[in-house]
This record gives C-alpha cells, sequence and structure tokens, in this order.
C-alpha cells in the first residue's frame, strides 16, 4: 500500500466495501494456490474441498438471513444478476408487476424491458422525496394478475429503509411474491427472509457482506418455480438436455467463482461475529454524525430521510452552484475523500428527489469507518462550499 | 502447502488451470487491497484505478485473439455464461440453428430450451468417434433461416480440434453469424478471430488463460448486434430505462469482478509471453507422451483422435470392467492423480464416442505438466489395470 492510499478516505462502501473484512484477502489466496479445482466435476481431493468451501459459504449465508435450506441459495457474479435471474425468471407475458420509483436501474431495466417486449404490465409506486411509498397505495396496486412486488430494501441514493415486513405482509395476504434487492442492505439491517416475508432475495457479496467483488446470490424459496437464467453444465444429470431441477444446481450452469466464494465466507463470517444488529447501530451513528455536521453547512441540500429517522449509512448531498462530480473531483484530489457523484443507476429517485437536473454526491460509510474520517469530509464540505460556492 | 498437496499430480487442466500462472495470486490480492473499488462508478482514484484494471485486461485479451476493438470482449462470470449470452441474444423464434453432437452442455441445453420453447430448429451435426464433422454436410445443412453456427473449438471429452477457420468460410459465404466455444482451445491453441472468420467467442478465464475461476468473457464483432442478457446499472447513461448501446457497457451490467480480472491480466499476458504456439507444441508433446504409455495398457480403451493426430491435451480412456469413476477414485486416494470421470457434461459426445453408458476417465495437462506426471499417471494406470481389471 503506498503512503498515498493509507490516508485514503474512503466513503463509497454502497459501491463496494474497502478494505475488505479480515481473513478475505487470505481465503481467495488460499483457495487460489490450494483449492483451485473445479467443484462438483470430479472426484478428487481438491475438487471436494472445493465443493466444500461453494457449501460452507451458503451455510454462513443462511445463517445470516434465517434461510432453512443452503441449497435455497444460488451464487451470482452480482446483484444485478441475481436480479434479473429473479424477474427474468418469474414474470412471464400477461403477469403485472409493482415496484417503486426509488430503485435501481438493475431492477427497472429488466422490468422495462418485459414492458415493451412480452406485454408485461408494471406498476411505479410513487415514492415521496424521503423515499418512502404508501403501503396503502401498494395494495390498493395489486390485480389477479399480479406476479411479483420488487422493492429494494435500502435506496441506493436516498438511504430510506423500506417496510419490508410489512410489505411482505401484504404480499402473501395476496398470494404475490416478493422480491427484495438487498444490494444496500445485506450484512447492514437485518434480514430474515421468514420473518420478513421474503420470496426472492437477491444479495451482493462485495458490499455489506464485506467479501470480493464478483459474489453475490439469490435466495428462491422452495415453492417457487424460476425458470433459470443460464443453462449449462451443472456436474450433475450431465445426460438430461434440460437443466437438472435439482437445487441449487438448476440455477448455477458454468464454472463457479470459487476463490470469490472463499472470500465470501470469510467476509460472512465476520458479520456473523460483528452481528448485523451492532453494525447497523455503528453505521446509523455515523450516519447521523455526518448528517449533523453537513447540515450546518449553508447551501447544502441533504436528500433522504431527515435526521433522526432510520437509514443506511448513505448520505447524499447537493451543494447549490458546485456541480456534483466537480465536488466529488475536488473531494477526491485535494482532501483524498473518495465519494461517489451522479446519477447512481437510479434515475428514477433522482426525480423523487427533485435532483434529476443536478445528480448529487454520496457519501456512505462501513463499518471500518472511523469517526474523524466523517469530521475530515464535513470539514472538507464546509472549505469546499465557502471557496467555490458562488 | 501441505505436503500432501506439493506431491499432487494434477491432470484436471480441462475443468480447470492449477496452478495458476506466475503473478496471478499476487494480482488478485493487489486489486483486493488496493484498487478495490467499483470501476466506472466514480471518479474517485481508486476507481480510475479499477476501470484500468478491466481496460488492461481486455487489451491483453485482444492482443491474443486479434480482436482490432477492446470494448468489444463482454467480460463474463465463466464460459457458460458467455454463451448463453450469445445464444439467447442472437437466436430469435423461426430461426435455425447448426451444431455438432460433441457439444458441451452449456451449448447443448440453451439450444435445446430454444428448440422447445421458441420455435427454434437447431441441427446437429453427426460427429465421428474421432469427434470429426463433415464440412459437407454443415453447408448442405444451411437453410435461408440459418442465423448461427454454433461449434466447440476442441471437445472437451475427446480433445479433436474442430476446423473452424473452414467453418468460418462456409459460414461468410452464407452470411451466417459463427459461434466458438473456446473453452479448451483459449490459450491452448492460437485464435485469431479475423482470420478464422469468428464472430462471437466465448471463453473462460481459468482455463488455458491460467487465471482465476469467476472470469471469463464473450467477443462480439462489431457487427453483431447481441440483445444483452443482463440489464442493469453500468455508470453510464443513467437516465436511460433501457440498455446504453455503447459497448461494452451493454453487455456488462453490475458490478464487474475486478480482482479476478486483474488476476486474468497476469495470465493473459504470461500466456502472451510464453506463445500460445509454444503452449500447444509443449501441451501436445505432453499428451503424444501420455497416449503412447497408455496405449500399451490392454484393455484400455483411449478416445478421441488417434495418435499422431491434432488435438488438444486431453486424453479421455475407458478401462474394461473397471468402472470410471472408481478409476478416478484409485488414481486419486492410491496415487494422488487428480482426473475427472463420468460424463464431463457431454452426453453427446458420449453417445459418438460410443461410451455413453459407462463415462470416462478424463487426464488432461496444462503448460506447468511435466512427463514424469505423465509417465507417473501410465505406471498408475498400468498397475491399476493389472490389479483391477478382471
Amino acid at each position: 500500500m503506498t503512503a498515498e492510499q493509507r490516508k485514503l478516505i474512503y466513503l463509497d462502501h454502497a459501491a463496494t466495501s474497502w478494505p475488505k473484512a479480515p481473513g478475505v484477502v487470505e481465503a481467495v489466496t488460499d483457495a487460489l494456490m490450494n483449492d483451485g479445482a473445479n467443484p462438483g466435476r470430479g472426484s478428487h481431493a481438491m475438487a471436494v474441498r472445493a465443493s466444500r468451501i461453494l457449501f460452507d459459504t451458503r451455510k454462513a449465508l443462511s445463517k445470516l438471513f434465517g434461510i432453512r435450506n443452503p441449497n435455497d441459495i444460488a451464487f451470482a457474479a452480482n446483484t444485478t444478476m441475481a436480479l434479473n435471474m429473479a424477474i427474468q425468471g418469474l414474470v412471464k407475458a400477461g403477469d403485472h408487476v409493482i415496484t417503486t420509483s426509488v430503485e435501481h436501474n438493475s431492477v427497472r431495466r429488466p422490468l422495462y424491458q418485459l414492458e415493451q417486449e412480452k406485454d408485461v404490465e408494471v406498476t411505479y409506486l410513487r415514492s415521496d422525496e424521503y423515499g418512502r411509498i404508501q403501503l396503502s397505495e401498494l395494495e390498493k396496486a395489486i390485480k389477479p394478475n399480479t406476479k411479483l412486488i420488487a422493492v429494494n430494501h435500502s435506496s441506493n441514493l436516498l438511504g430510506t429503509i423500506l417496510p419490508v415486513g410489512e410489505i411482505g405482509e401484504i404480499a402473501r395476504k395476496h398470494d404475490v411474491k416478493l422480491l427484495v434487492d438487498a444490494a444496500q442492505s445485506a450484512g447492514i439491517v437485518p434480514i430474515d427472509v421468514k420473518a420478513l416475508g421474503i420470496d426472492l432475495l437477491a444479495f451482493p457479496g462485495h458490499k455489506g457482506l464485506l467479501g470480493p467483488q464478483g459474489t453475490g446470490g439469490l435466495y428462491i424459496a422452495p415453492e417457487v418455480d424460476l425458470e433459470p437464467l443460464l443453462l449449462g453444465g451443472t456436474g450433475s444429470q450431465s445426460e438430461a438436455p434440460h437443466q437438472p431441477l435439482v437445487r441449487p444446481d438448476r440455477y448455477e450452469a458454468g464454472t463457479p467463482n470459487t476463490p470469490g466464494l472463499a472470500g465470501l465466507k470469510a467476509g460472512v463470517h465476520y458479520v456473523l461475529n460483528e452481528t448485523v444488529q451492532n453494525i447497523h447501530t455503528k453505521e446509523r451513528a455515523l450516519t447521523e454524525r455526518m448528517m449533523e455536521g453537513l447540515l450546518h453547512i449553508p447551501k447544502l441540500r441533504l436528500l433522504g430521510p431527515k435526521l433522526g429517522e432510520e437509514r443506511t449509512g448513505i448520505v447524499a448531498f447537493q451543494a447549490e452552484n458546485i456541480d456534483s462530480s466537480e465536488l466529488s473531483f475536488i473531494l477526491d484530489q485535494h482532501y483524498g475523500i473518495a465519494v461517489r457523484s451522479g446519477y447512481h443507476c437510479t434515475p428514477l429517485a433522482h426525480a423523487s428527489a427533485g435532483t434529476a437536473d443536478t445528480g448529487a454526491v454520496r457519501a456512505s460509510v462501513g463499518i471500518f469507518t472511523t469517526e474523524e474520517e466523517v469530521d475530515t469530509l464535513v470539514t472538507a464540505m464546509t472549505e469546499i462550499t465557502k471557496h467555490y460556492g458562488n
């Protein structure tokens, strides 16, 4: 690590976590060096060890999310792939889907394509500027052909936490499946698929679970019959021309990312040990501290829930008269603070927040973020808005 | 590495390479520790470095495969995903596809599904027991609605190398697209997409390119208009409800596997430095040596091309009266030799070879395999067939 990198203040955890949890890099290295075989495709000792890594990772994730059968988890290369597996695999022509206006493009774009090409109808529940939806509107939107409710657990722009449990109750009552995009909540907000009534849970391995990029997954409730997105070799039932029905093979064609999943296993074990509740409490305190500091800066507008209300570790803001990409550039170049600017792949959330034309800067904390780092951001923003904001 | 692992004789390179090329593990570790940000999604320095890794990897692959524009390569989690991107993205209802009877399930299963569900017609060219097809039959099979010819470059069971250049000529002549599954040839047999007339090239990162599992890609010729398999965030044109058209973004939704691709870059650089021609020559010599040794063993039947004929580093065999999975178990437990037994996700190739009921043992060499290792396998097989084969 160079001196420059050591003093980097990384506030882009909503994009990916950095650094990774202790043990993650070592687990990846160890798998690459010693367990490099192809799991499930051979009976030799190294292939068996590789299979074991995958199973252990599934088991740790099951514990984290309250999943009874680890084989109901299918690994994916990222949350986007998991969301596409869920949406493309479940929704058929003639179906109706309900979603919100603050979804990430990884939900919005697959749904838009189904609308355009497959005779699927999509209702976008209007979110208010704080990212909240009306549950009564959700229930009113349900129709006889409603197949799926697809919602984010926490907006990647606003940090709002949607009441997934209550949405799950409504879904169950009307026999509609619930897909939750946990890109910003897995490992950050407690999730129990059973208690929350989640049928499909798409999650990243490299954000709140502190594992490597290239990992993620989809929980598929046992009673959900999803068509697989990828077809191919599974090392099982090779003679069948169709994908085997057994899980997780049905949803995991091709060579898995064993080293990445070994790293994810280490990350999930770290999260289980710290507990998600403690992580959430810590990140919440850091976020409040950041908001309190930023709220004192004139001409700075904060997006998302108000101070004191529940949110994940995301604080997006917009400075009057300073372009958001210029702002993030100054933070990076002059202060060594890494944040994200722009539209964050969620144009509808910007429309809800009234920032569709300007974009915003997003600062996001992680489990390893310190109070000093948060204070440095606040100081930097105070200086920048004084110098540039005219 | 334990003592047990040090003396492991790894002859399962057709499943995945092991060990990886020098520098691969270090590159993965370095990316995880120092360049862990999300490329293309932020302007901060770490995100820029991550973007650079991806671009450098694309550039190295372009050099390897004779690709003019690195952005015509889309990364994928494995070859299976790349093949699904190609097949599902190109073939529409009413189209006709030509393939062979020795394809891997990653080609066979997507095509079978299109046959079953989408009014797509598939012609399976009959391969002989050596895995060869008749080019005259290929040309005869082309119809006015033929959209695609999908062939493996080298069978993962038989090691046969198909004459892709001649197939490419026929494809071009009839204005049909050519998809090549390079799972067993990328980095092992010279490939120049332009010279061979390849429109779509699916390749793994973790086999002949000596990179980590979880990597691979698809070359998409500039004039091929493929529908993307995954839709979602790309960090570009966030406001558009549809996938952006710009490459590679169009085909790469979601967070990429930056550490894996950093490792792949190191692997490809190693291959470029060794040259594919030299690797092929070396593996060919090892394969011939293995075949010569095994051919002396009574009641052992070798699959694929005859001694002296072109093939990749794959030698599959079947011992009379010994089950192939038992054979691989003995090789693993008693001799520390890792091979693969079973059906290798390619039941049609087994049918062609006459081993559909028995399966086979597959030994496959890599660039780091030694003559001593090959000789140990031959000795082991001599002993086993003597002791067990009655």
